[in-house]
């Protein structure tokens, strides 16, 4: 099995609610690549961000990350300005470059009777977007994209 | 003075806190054109987004906006994953087209002792970011941006 790259994108800024849940899909995903993004599911991580390294730095690694990724899985249930970005300039990205360089999307979203997923994303034709409830739910869809997401 | 299309991007399912806020900066914005998402301001809108019509159709309204417009101004002191999907679009799209077709950017950011913005929003070289405490200081900055925020 060739050894993917993975950007695991989660809030940080946004709230750091879900980190727990971060930390086990990004260990789950570790079982198909490299993680490049292991950080997010950090504890010691709150919405202040990442202590010791400026603004610029982090902008500067994450879209350098995102550019190596091949494989993008998002959990968007906590809403994250910079999740979206992210999400927004990789869809775009793969409507401009060659095929075989475009980025498979997930995004995982747990629904609740109080909020709803963006339109902009449930509805993005770039991306893979599936509801879930349990963290097994979660790993299931996971391992089915990491074996058989294949862009058509 | 030529007729600016504005797309202005504020939270709705991330939350509605700003609904007031967005209303004035709208219609500040309408003093120098056309404002295509007008309904982002209507109170009447709660979290769960607009009533009656489908994921599917906003989507691709909003989409086709985006494409019309030639200025995007956006509120991001709520965070909003369809505000930040959006800029990453346009950010990605201005990269790979003409630079009579590209479109400018400004983003508006409340700071708080307990959030910080999005350092991929904030570092962005796509995005013209700006501070400010009050709507007077919000309108001061649009009157800015359309009066004088040309691209080098």
């Amino acid at each position: 099995m060739s050894k993917d790259k993975i950007y695991f994108a989660g809030s940080i800024r946004g709230g750091r609610e879900d980190v727990d849940l971060y930390h086990e899909l990004i260990r789950n995903l570790q079982n198909y690549g490299e993680v490049l993004t292991e950080h997010i599911g950090n504890r010691e991580i709150s919405i202040q961000g990442e202590d010791g390294i400026s603004d610029s730095f982090i902008h500067n690694r994450d879209l350098g990350w995102l550019t190596k990724a091949n494989r993008i899985v998002a959990e968007v249930t906590t809403a994250s300005l910079g999740v979206g970005y992210e999400l927004g300039r990789i869809v775009e990205r793969n409507l401009w470059i060659p095929s075989n360089d475009k980025k498979l999307i997930l995004c995982l979203y747990r629904p609740n009777v109080n909020k709803r997923l963006s339109a902009m994303i449930k509805c993005s034709e770039g991306i893979l977007s599936e509801e879930y409830k349990t963290l097994n739910d979660a790993k299931n869809i996971i391992d089915e994209f990491m074996k058989n997401g294949k862009r058509d």
